[in-house]
């Protein structure tokens, strides 16, 4: 989607009922705002809508700032879950990371290309490696070794440090610390993080080694929203690569790593472009 | 999607202006009608606005026998190109075929299990080859051996035939014979063709043949609509298999096999379900 | 690969030294075979050798019926888990179903046109729903109703109905009872089941119902050996399709079949062509 | 594969007879080398033997230096096509690039991770655009702006720096300049391509634009051997990825990144790891 548009973005969700589309379409038309997509869904078993719209700013007579006052009555009247979005307002990223570079490399050389409209402002670690691939594009690097014991507290410096800096999402792009619950309640569907499996098979600890004790003739790696329970948030990009029975477990690795920096590139995509609409233990994905 | 249910489809394109959705959404809200799925894309070179609307009609106070009549003025006055689709009237297919069986095994089984909302009144052939297949589903099935003098005259009797049936739309399931112009004229954008290659890749005859020479590692096979042009319809489904070195030609045409049946049934589950919009050259599929 | 050659196929493993091609290689080329196919490999991790290798046995001077006892003395040398095959002995195989046609309905299509090199003398079942199919492709169709109580009595009957018949393995097509360890054991590595889940994702019951819970973007299915262990046998094949949020739980049923039916296929041809060593919990295919 | 093992890697192919697997794994087994991996396969319609195999050289007794001069006699017997690598001895690359950066950062990252057993001495380009890339890698970039008139010239001084770099095989790498028929004539075999399509359609420029034009549902990309005949030489890798009507010729070329980089990656991969033979206008790919 071209960046030098305005665009706003509404994701909305609510029960479902006769003209909801209606009344969101009109809002928007009276503003003046013209529509460039609109993806909408009714779940026939939960009686769930949600919708992601999109329309041009450019002529539209609600400000920007005025315009979410603007929709809250129509939103509170339908008992929605919603939220705006506007294209010049770049999510904010933190990504975290402890040895492993390829999704680091990965994420830094496509924000390069302007293939994700947004900012990162700083990389986390628990390790000084990957300090010099972060100076080469440029981005601060900010080290917190953790240990069993410093775990909560370094946490906490983790997350003065990100409320300084404003970030709205953080991308665990193999980081190798289990955050606690705590860490994950401030930042709610805004943690992605790259399970190098197919979930749900494989939890845990060293999946390619499970993946090849059992003899799998594909593996897989899963993009999720960190939640309290490990592995277990919702699911927002998977894929798969086939392996055979003259793959080791280190051509596993290296096949995977290739799976899981593009899946995870995938996720940060669609997250930062307002298309993932989470619902309960699912999510929606506005393609 | 359920059967069980009534509902209308609305398939429509026109130049792009504001307020689109909103008028056409309030049209279906005024008349009680509750949207299920909406989908609508607007391509921002052509400035081409196009959509998929699907309401319920069960409270729907506009009869089904009246609604195109009523929606006309609204289409009109917004220059669409459109048409409106019910659940309950299902789309009459003829089955085109020569001597390969595997893509009319294939439609007529996911048939009888109710994949495709569809009746399949006759199947068409210019050989007896396949009649024990059509009489096992029970389907009545018209011999019509085709040679180079009298192609225009058998086609001329099989519209008759078509007509007759009442044929909404010509599916041609490895029919190994080169329509006329007249008859692809007869049925716009409503004459489906599975071509064994990944199009444009191996136009014309023999293209499994073709690719076994050329050293291809992938092979694919193509549904599209058939125009004047031999394989240059607008596309609908395309998808791919890996070969290797190992394979024969014979393997190619028995992997090919493969591809075509499920290639050919998800071209037609689209167009049935009335998910595509033809647009010059391209097709638009809402998925 | 073509029915009409005469070929022998040798499958062997054994712990990994020096000189074993060119001893096994020199044993055929003694005899006057020329090697159609060679594909050898050891696992660097456990050293073990194995491989897979196909002569043509018209000008080979052992006849087929010494053969095997020509090349026990080698075998023994090196200590050889081994077996040897050859293209006019056909496998016999016996498919079990259930209610579920899609399976069936593919190797029997797939066998009339000669894909698989077999013979099928006979379809057994827990439900007689199946048998108009089995009776198109003239196959006989034995019904053995299974309940708690006369599991293993019936069972019985099978394995004697098996025996008769010189059945080689035993397709499970969506055979939906789970076989005891008697009948298990009484064909190791010759029963071959299909899972509808991408294992070890998914193990047990409705693994459809358990994906659409999780919310996953791709379901799978696997083929495996049937062993002693639920769902656990070792793997021959998977194969994965992408689903999306607008997909339901029928939808994924439906997805799903066209998955099934492929995979089992794929692993049924593997099997029957001699291309499967078991190695433990795993498999090595030779493609 | 462990690059801390010695070993040799034969690749031949001749006009296929009996007992050739038998004389040459004697002549490996004589020297007293295990071989590892053995490949092979026969044509049935060329009557083409090929074949590759590896074999340790730890305790081998003819020397790396002696090994192609002991293998003459019976290379020139059967009338092989052959040759003869040693895992230590790595290939030599020169990256040909323009301005376009992807291929060029995916090449080195896999370089410095050790997935590649080459050396890259130099990079080659007719911009100065990515020398900082260069530089962040260490490896000299050395620039030849090419016009019309100054080709040849250009094209002479590039070769002699390839000679002066001992270099075996030459990667495009979207390197934006047909190579003159006198250039291709130095590297046989050994100049490989990346065309952003699925080879054999859209040949030439432009191909995503072609692609779009065409409205394909899949887009391509292939690896191939530089021929004298434009985008026609033996296709190395191929591989593929979806595209739909929401994607903008813009999308096509981003998601096209992907794939090129990949497809190059495989092709790199398979002809330092001496697996592949080319046949004619094909290659057998030995995995």
């Amino acid at each position: 989607m071209s960046q030098a548009r305005s665009i706003a973005i509404l994701l909305i969700s609510c029960p479902d009922q006769k003209g909801l589309v209606s009344r969101i379409s009109h809002f928007i038309f009276e503003g003046g705002g013209n529509i460039l997509d609109l993806d909408q869904h009714v779940d026939p078993n939960e009686g769930i809508f949600s919708a992601r719209i999109a329309w041009e700013m450019q002529e539209f007579t609600i400000t920007s700032s005025q315009l979410k006052e603007a929709f809250t009555p129509l939103a509170k009247e339908i008992n929605a879950n919603w939220d705006i979005y506007f294209s010049w307002e770049k999510t904010r990223l933190a990504i975290f990371v402890s040895k492993y570079d390829h999704c680091l490399q990965e994420i830094l050389w496509r924000h390069r290309l302007g293939e994700f409209g947004v900012e990162i402002p700083l990389i986390v670690s628990n390790h000084p490696d990957l300090k010099p691939l972060a100076d080469h594009y440029g981005i601060p690097y900010y080290v917190f070794p953790v240990t069993k014991d410093n775990k909560e507290e370094q946490e906490q410096k983790q997350l003065a440090l990100l409320a300084e800096y404003q970030i709205d999402t953080v991308i665990l792009a193999r980081y190798m610390q289990i955050l606690t619950p705590q860490f994950v309640s401030a930042y709610p569907s805004q943690i992605i993080n790259i399970h190098h499996s197919f979930l749900p098979a494989f939890v845990g600890k060293s999946p390619y080694a499970q993946a090849f004790e059992r003899g799998v003739k594909i593996i897989g790696a899963t993009s999720h929203y960190v939640t309290e329970e490990l592995d277990e948030g919702p699911i927002i990009e998977q894929d798969i690569i086939r392996i055979s029975h003259r793959d080791s477990l280190q051509d596993l690795v290296r096949k995977g790593r290739d799976l899981e920096r593009l899946v995870l590139a995938r996720a940060i995509q669609y997250h930062t472009e307002n298309r993932v609409l989470v619902n309960g233990r699912k999510t929606i994905i506005f393609e």
